[in-house]
């Protein structure tokens, strides 16, 4: 049998941090899932490819056998703390540099703790639907709104390495692709502040487009949230295909799209990084969720998209565990394919080697111009 | 090599009745494709992915060798006539209960035949568009079928496990997803009844809400047909994500929503029962239809959905040859599918066990509230 | 282990010509993909599928070690010269004939040439959208248009096997179903004439509506391009089952329907191959730009489509590169399906090797009539 491909240590170009505190049954398995709700009489969230993941690759990472049962993995984690059984959770994972959306609420670990904990490095991803929010807070009036708003996003340019935006979560993807016109977006604030109560989201699609191409114009690369997450979007309403518009209308900019997620539309995804030089697609969440099929996910990005134009990232969220089995998932995965096509002929070993290299790592120190 | 988990007997959530007459080449072969017409020239519904498993599972339950030619086939059960190649075939399958759909035409076997053929039970399903249909049979005025109908559906609550909709077929899923208001129901009863001849389909918008909410209200699960089946749907307008905001009305009303079929949105459905505590997923007549494919194809449902969320059927209808492969295609694949999973570590051999159960029959039982 | 079923000469329904110069690193690598553009800074597209394809598969038939470096094979091959190398490349093929779409700019090999190559036979498929342009160039008023395509139409009836569309990249595949009236024709081929510079494109959904019906009434079997290409498509408007309702506009007629590529719309395809008797699938394009996974997608066009209604192609254009990994991918695909499924005992040996020589060349003869 072929040698599996050796990786790098990995750099999860998408994640968010984790809770501090210690967890137990009923405030860990919510996190196991994009439901809101509790899960439906007679079943749990643990019943789920992620459940089954985390039971295969955590409790060994902290002295117990695979696939323990919940309860008794919980009591370990508390035995330990919550402090320490994240720190020997991440160690775990192979990462070591973490591009961290930090526009998510709660108590949640900063990105300079995820890569102490490693002994690696973090660098922010700035989502721009919490940045506009966080303005209006602050912001008297609409002129005001949209002054501020450029030199929030100007300063966030200078630190962080890229932006997000949840536009599918807020509105769904087929926005109007052109950048709205200032007397637009004027007007779009104003009639969105005076509605507004402190902290109130933000759903205009004027202004949702004014993000995007404000955020565009500082060249560094934009996620977009596409595909399957939580049931506040549309899952049609998060196709990919629902950019192609926006996508050629960014094309020569020299701005880079990175497409997220994408499930269950990632071969859509893969077509997109396929035509348009300034798309990329991320396999991150959609392996995480899908557990013991992740490898056939992953074989499906990797159908259209030129092999330079996909990148790794776990989306963890709140539990270290979540980058557990979202990088386990992933190395697992990439290795049992390449390993594959190479003793069947179709790939060389060498260019085995350096696929995996280019998804795990190259690539996105390449996009997010890291050192 | 693992062994495979062992399988309770079956509860199928989704089936019809066969015909009880003998057939031949020509008047077997139609039920094997969802198409209405003949098969194109040169061609035959045998040589399909469901003809080929008809012709791996059935013969040799009727004493001959498994892909002998269909003339052989029928020939065989001719001489053992429909009702004892019937008894035969569907003692092959595992079921032990069956959930019958009994709103198709045709002279059909009662719930009851099917279960005595089995020595196991049996329970209706009400298709809904087929009780308003008998009901403006009987109904003189729009106000009457209102009236009947309510009664009809509260009747019918009383006996039945469920309810199906078909909306699919009658106009699709984009449907305006809050109940329509007593008025317009009226309006739109009178329309239909001035237009309609005897025994005329409901296609209205109006009424088909009408009749999705008043199901909803006796809070019987509601199967509801998603993705494929035959050409008087436009396939597109059958994805079942166009449910989402009928979804989120339903939610919180005690009501379960089954999605059946699903196939090729089959991963959407799974992500709207990972997402939405009220929402369940199908694995039927998919099965059936991909035959050699079946393993892949509900290994996609079994990726987003829970594993308490996922409910086997065969959606069998007029040949029992039918309620043969969905129930072995079935067996088969959850069996290789879960072994393979457990050989790779991904899965506990107790937890595979437990999850095949809980598919195969316990989701079902709970769900429907069988004994 | 099961011999795999062996594979008649194929027939290749959906083709394209190969340029006749040599050429280098530059520009060979642009046929690769359906980018427009070149590939990302630090990308190259070698780096794909397709590009590993091309490596394992051609170098052998020049004399070198499979996966050599892309510099080394285009070295040996203008050492052989692009005659000598397409020569060699085409006999790899195990294609016997060539149904040749022409409608494609550039200096191509005529279908002869491949045909010669090859010692096979090849005949015509005409592009609509070309022949509709060619005729516009030479035609002084919207009447004489119509006269003359009606005319161009019917003379290429007599020679070509078929016709092609590619309405899907002009306007996308939501086209109203039914053929236009001739007043609507009149003032549509006004309009485009007035507006139009010598060589400009056809667009306006009305006349390509009118060539889909004017190619209909022919009785010719009809080409649609479906599912992904080259940006100039909008992927989601190339669904397939967008054309339901003008397949069953078409339906009766007495002419057949193939829809090209799909991908990644191709279970979408596999389902209206399967419920209306005049509609066909093709395989093409999808295995050469998927590679490695060329298997899984086939086997996902073989889940619901009848095995009469599978067509191989392999939408070669410009390299004859394309023409040998089409081919190549297809039969190992093919045959190791097939093998696997006899092997598991889901089909029967002989049933495979049928079905291997309908999709690999029978369907195609008789659809297009061919000797």
């Amino acid at each position: 049998m072929a040698e599996p491909p050796p990786l790098p240590p990995l750099v999860d170009h998408h994640c968010h941090g984790v809770v501090r505190r210690d967890l137990g049954l009923g405030s860990f398995e919510p996190y196991l899932t994009e439901a809101h709700a509790p899960a439906a009489r007679g079943t749990t969230y643990f019943d789920t490819q992620t459940g089954f993941a985390v039971r295969r690759w955590c409790p060994p990472l902290l002295g117990l056998e695979p696939h323990c049962p919940p309860a008794r993995y919980l009591a370990r984690r508390r035995e330990l703390g919550a402090y320490e059984a994240t720190r020997l959770l991440l160690r775990g994972t192979g990462i070591g540099t973490f591009l961290v959306d930090t526009g998510l609420p709660g108590d949640l670990t900063e990105p300079a703790e995820l890569a102490a904990a490693v002994g690696g490095s973090a660098r922010e991803v700035v989502r721009l639907e919490t940045l506009a929010e966080q303005v209006a807070d602050t912001s008297g009036t609409a002129a005001a709104f949209v002054a501020n708003l450029a030199e929030a996003v100007h300063t966030a340019a200078q630190a962080a390495v890229g932006f997000k935006s949840i536009a599918a979560y807020r509105y769904g993807l087929a926005l109007t692709p052109e950048p709205p016109r200032p007397a637009e977006v004027g007007r779009a604030a104003e009639e969105w502040l005076a509605a507004r109560a402190a902290g109130g989201r933000i759903h205009d699609p004027v202004l949702l487009r004014h993000l995007l191409w404000t955020a565009v114009a500082t060249g560094l690369p934009l996620q977009l949230h596409t595909g399957f997450g939580d049931p506040d979007l549309r899952l049609d309403q998060a196709d990919p295909t629902l950019l192609t518009d926006f996508i050629r209308a960014v094309g020569g900019l020299g701005t880079d799209l990175v497409l997220l997620h994408g499930y269950p539309y990632h071969r859509q995804a893969g077509y997109l990084a396929s035509v348009f030089p300034h798309v990329y697609a991320d396999v991150g969440l959609a392996l995480t969720h899908t557990g013991a099929r992740a490898a056939t996910v992953l074989a499906e990005t990797l159908e259209l998209a030129p092999f330079g134009k996909v990148l790794f990232s776990t989306d963890a969220y709140g539990l270290p565990e979540l980058y557990v089995v979202g990088a386990r998932l992933f190395a697992e995965a990439l290795q049992r394919l390449l390993t594959g096509w190479v003793e069947e002929g179709a790939w060389a070993a060498q260019d085995a080697a350096r696929v995996a290299a280019m998804i795990a790592a190259d690539n996105a120190r390449r996009v997010y111009r890291l050192p």
